[in-house]
C-alpha cells in the first residue's frame, strides 16, 4: 500500500513547517512547501531565506508556492503544518487538491475548540480518508535547533506502521533521528497538553519560583495530561517517551518555547492582552488548547488541576500566585 | 509501633542535612544536627549560620553537636545526611548509640561501589534492623531553593506505611510538601539513576548541544533507570513521579547541581581532574554511581546506553562528543 516517499508537500511555512521542509530537503527530498504570503514563497525560492520565521538560517534547495494545487501535484506525502484552530478551514478548501492514498502527516499540535477533536481527527474527517492514513510527528522539537543542524530526536506515529516506517526513512539525517510509534492519540495528547503545562511552568518561573517547584509542576503536569490520554485510549508508556515527557521537559527548559515564555509573562503581571501585544499578537497555542482540553477531562471525568488553573487564569481571571497555591496547599497524602 | 516523632537526630552537616534540619524544626520538631566539624557546629548554634554550605541562610534556632551520641540521646527519628561512599563507615561506628526501634531515614542518593547496595540497604545492613524501619526521602529538592523557603515537593518511602506517615507529619511546613510511598528501590534507584544521567546532561550543555537533545537524554536516561529499576522490584509508577522524574528534571535543569555542572565542565573539554578540582576536590555522585549502576546492569541484564557512556568518560577516557553519537547514530526503530 505505502510507496517510497520522494516528493513531499509542507502546507505551512511558519517557523516549524519551514525547519521540517529543510529536514526533509536535507535528507534527500523533493520538497515543495506552501506559504500564505507571496513575499514569504519568495524569499525561500530565490534567495533560500524565510524572513519572518528562521532570518539567519540558510536553506537547501525549495521550491515555495503560494499555490496549493502546485504544491500537491505529484506529492507522496502530505505535511500540514498548520495552527491547530485554522487546520480545518485550510484543509477544507484543499480537500479535492489531495493526492488520493498518501500519508497526511501533522505537525500541530492542539485540541480543536467546539469539537474537542484531535488534529489527526481533524484530518481524516476533513480529507474524508481513513484515520490509519493520517501520521502525527511530536518530540523535543524546538524548531530553530532542528534548523540549525543540532542533534535531535522525533517520533512519527501512525496506526498504519509501515507508513510510519516510509516517514521515518522520508526525513532521516544525520541530525534528525525519527521513530515510530503506532499511539497517535497518546502523541498528540502529549503535544497539546505539554502547551497547558508549558504555560503553568512559565507562570512560576514568572513568579520568581525556583527549579524545584518547576520540576514539581513539569512531574504532576505529565501525569494529569497522561491519566487524560489513558482514558481516551492512549498507551502510557507514550507519555514517558519523547512526545511525551521528552517534547514537555524541552518546551519548559526554552526560553524558545513561545507557551513557556507568554507563561512567564503572565506570571510576572502582565494582563493576557500585554502578553499578547509581544507574542506578534497572538495567544500561545495552550492558552487555547487549555480550554478543550478541560472540556475533554470534564466529559470523561479526569481531574486536571494544572490545566484547569492555567485555565481560570487565561480566561476567568485568576490570579497567577493561586497557581503556586494549587501545588502546595492541598492535603497529605500518598503519591 | 510508631510513636509522634518530636525529636529528631540529623547527622550530617552539609547543605542538605543542614536545610533538612532547617525544615525539620520550622515545622516545630526539636533538632539535634551533628556536624564533623567543630567550628560548624559551633556556627549552628551560636550564629544560626552554617557558614560553608548556607552562608546566607538565617537557621532556626538548632543544636549542633560533633558528638554523635549527644545527638541520638532520645531521638525519635534519625536522619542520614552522610555521603553514600562514607555511610557505611560512619553509621558502623555508631551503630550501638541508635535508639532501637526508631525509623532511619536515608537523604543519600547513590549505590554502594563494590556491595552493589543500595542505601538503605546498607543502613538495614549496618544498624542491624528490619528493612522496613528503614525510609529514603527523594524529590525535587535543590537544598539552596528549600533553604530559602521555595514551595517544594518531596516524597518519603518506607516499607512501613505508618513510618512513612508519621515522618510527613513530622516535616510539614508551609514550604515543604511531602507525598507518602511504598516503594523504597523505585525511589532510591531514581535518585542514584538521576545524578548519573545528569552528567549525560551537563556535558551536552558543555558541548553546546540544545534544549532537544538534553530533553532527549533526560527521556531515554529516565527510561534506562526504569529499566533497572523494574528489574530489581520497583513500581515503574515512581520513575514518573517527583522521586524519578521530578529528581531528574531539577537536576538536570539547575545550575546548583553539582552533577550536572560536573558534566558541564567534562563536556567544555576539562579532565577529571580539573573538574574535581573545581569541585572542592569531590568528584560528583554520579562518578562513582555509574560504576555500581553500570555493574547492577549487567548482573541484571539491562542496557544502560547512557549510564554506560558516562562510565566510559569517566573512567575509560571516551571522548565526550562519542556521547552525542550515543545518541543519534543507532539504526532507525520504534521507540
Amino acid at each position: 500500500m505505502t510507496t517510497e516517499i520522494q516528493r513531499v508537500a509542507v502546507l505551512g511555512a511558519g517557523s516549524w513547517g519551514t525547519t521540517f521542509a529543510k529536514v526533509l530537503a536535507d535528507a534527500g527530498r523533493d520538497v515543495v512547501l506552501w506559504a500564505r504570503r507571496p513575499e514569504i514563497a519568495e524569499a525561500i525560492t530565490e534567495s533560500r531565506c524565510n524572513p519572518e520565521y528562521l532570518p539567519d538560517v540558510e536553506l537547501p534547495p525549495l521550491e515555495a508556492t503560494t499555490i496549493a494545487a502546485v504544491a500537491l501535484e505529484g506529492a507522496d506525502a502530505v505535511v500540514l503544518a498548520l495552527p491547530s484552530q485554522t487546520l480545518r478551514h485550510n484543509l477544507s478548501a484543499w480537500r479535492t487538491l489531495l493526492p488520493p492514498g498518501r500519508t497526511l502527516v501533522s505537525l500541530a499540535k492542539g485540541v480543536e475548540l467546539g469539537t474537542l477533536e484531535r488534529m489527526s481527527e481533524v484530518i481524516a474527517e476533513v480529507a474524508e480518508v481513513p484515520s490509519d492514513h493520517v501520521a502525527v510527528l511530536s518530540g523535543p522539537n524546538l524548531s530553530r535547533e532542528i534548523a540549525l543542524g543540532e542533534p535531535t530526536a522525533t517520533v512519527i506515529a501512525c496506526r498504519d506502521h509501515d507508513r510510519a516506517v516510509a516517514l521515518q526513512h522520508a526525513c532521516m539525517t544525520g541530525y534528525f533521528r525519527s521513530y515510530t510509534n503506532t499511539d497517535v492519540v497518546g502523541c498528540e495528547l502529549g503535544g497539546a497538553g505539554k502547551n497547558v503545562i508549558a504555560l503553568a511552568v512559565g507562570m512560576a518561573a514568572g513568579m520568581g519560583l525556583g527549579d524545584n517547584s518547576r520540576a514539581s509542576l513539569i512531574t504532576r503536569g505529565l501525569a494529569e495530561v497522561s491519566r487524560l490520554g489513558v482514558v481516551l485510549g492512549a498507551d502510557p508508556l507514550t507519555f514517558a517517551g519523547l512526545a511525551g515527557l521528552g517534547d514537555l521537559v524541552a518546551t519548559c527548559s526554552s526560553p524558545l518555547s513561545r507557551n513557556r515564555t507568554f507563561g512567564e509573562r503572565l506570571g510576572r503581571g502582565e494582563t493576557l492582552a500585554e502578553a499578547e501585544a509581544a507574542n506578534h499578537g497572538q495567544v500561545a497555542e495552550g492558552v487555547k488548547s487549555c480550554q478543550s482540553i478541560c472540556q475533554l477531562g470534564r466529559r470523561h471525568g479526569v481531574e486536571l488541576p494544572i490545566s484547569d488553573a492555567v485555565r481560570r487564569v487565561c480566561h476567568e481571571g485568576l490570579p497567577v500566585p493561586a497557581l503556586a497555591k494549587e501545588l502546595i496547599s492541598r492535603a497529605p497524602r500518598p503519591e
